[in-house]
């Protein structure tokens, strides 16, 4: 299988590595020079070069770039799919180029690490990658995307594309913006008298909010609706708590972190 | 050396199996008959009974209790420790009635798990633990207190009580709170329709709000000032992100996140 890489970051590099250890022939690009000559150097991709002719194109870029580097891409012999975090306006704009050969996906691995050194062949072992065809999609053109995360160890999922961006709003457009949040609020509660007075908690915590901003700003910004609604409905929860400190109210903070407790062991467990 | 430990929970028990695996001999009581005789069944203690003739005690029990807990000890012959997460209101119910004495203590170690059997000899193994001495504290005290723990392989950082709560609002008490508030913020947007789509951003922002509510009922409301600030600094920053996102403003977004890396480096670093 010939596979061509649009984007050779940490989720297009970590691919570009599995799929090559795994015999196919991967040819990339990257909007960056560096970046596609460091992702040949790595062993990322066999050449950097046009992907047109492959089997499989990934668009393995920040989701608001991607309608328009499907626009720019000539014609395409294959299937197209990309890697994207958000998936309604991707598969409209996807769909809109390459009809019903493009298929929009979701690796849910990441990391807070980003470039082509950051990329791990072993990345999506074990994990879930959302797919979001749709009447249009394909069978054979679902099934070659299938068929290459299996390849490289994950597991497919099928979701509406709609419900796929409400549920990412809440279990990750949410806590990253959270944890983005709280880092600021110790940034401006004075970040340097705190050196090395952090325990675990925060450092987990504040994980996520080690990750670059331009993936974010897009998945924020193509996410809006869901975002805010799943924003306020953070902030409800945390006034309520704040309220139940405020008045002393044991009982309450009690039903409170209980409550929290359940909803987090029902969705991780 | 003797010590006297009341409370074997997750950090009690800790200190108690890193004291006794140096050879002390630990005495041990818990007002749970249960988990005072699993705590003898797992070695946490040498024996169970009354703590008061040991060189040091150490009440490991929540913040709240602690001022009552020390009211109802016998007279001590030795010096008395807790530790407690935080320190003002504690060193001033400490004092009353142990005079210099009290030493007021805080290691910096912990996990979501709790009670005797998620106790672990190495918890403290390259943590801080802070001490909060006052004019009052006695040296030979102090220098008791610190020996214990420095001989369980923690480093010892000194501060002022009231400094320390001001700090541990911010890089501890605050985060918890954001923690439960993001768990009950996912159960109330749908926690069942989430199960298995949650990926590693969400565990890891939410791993501590795994911990049971007792002991964080008696932070929250020992440090209901300092807490209440936090939040508030946390909600304003968390407005001003949502506020960017609202208006399409990618450059505000980015600037949010570029100052939320830099806060968390600098802290963390």
């Amino acid at each position: 299988m010939k596979v061509g890489l649009v984007g050779t970051g940490l989720v297009g590099g970590s691919l570009g590595l599995a799929l090559r250890a795994r015999g196919a022939v991967v040819v990339g690009q990257d909007r960056d020079p560096r970046a596609a000559e460091r992702a040949r150097e790595l062993g990322i991709v066999d050449s950097i070069g046009a992907v047109e002719g492959a089997d499989l194109v990934v668009l393995a870029v920040p989701v608001r770039s991607i309608p328009g580097c499907a626009r720019s891409l000539g014609p395409v012999a294959g299937v197209v799919t990309d890697v994207g975090s958000t998936k309604a306006a991707v598969v409209r704009g996807g769909e809109a180029v390459f009809g019903g050969r493009f298929v929009g996906g979701h690796p849910m691995a990441g990391s807070e690490r980003s470039g082509p050194d950051a990329a791990d062949a072993r990345l999506f072992e074990g994990r879930r990658v959302l797919l979001t065809p749709t009447a249009r999609t394909e069978p054979d053109a679902l099934a070659r995307v299938a068929e290459m995360w299996r390849g490289v160890g994950a597991t497919i999922v099928e979701m509406d594309a709609e419900r796929h961006d409400r549920v990412l709003a809440a279990v990750s457009h949410l806590p990253h913006a959270v944890a983005y949040a709280l880092a600021g609020a110790l940034g401006a509660l004075g970040a340097d008298s705190f050196r090395g007075l952090a325990g675990g908690g925060l450092t987990d915590t504040t994980r996520i909010a080690a990750t670059p901003a331009p993936m974010w700003i897009d998945v924020f910004l193509e996410n809006k609706g869901a975002l805010l609604e799943a924003l306020d409905a953070f902030s409800a929860e945390l006034g309520a708590l704040r309220a139940a400190v405020e008045r002393d109210d044991s009982a309450a903070i009690a039903a409170f972190i209980e409550g929290a407790r359940a909803a987090r062991a029902r969705i991780l467990g």
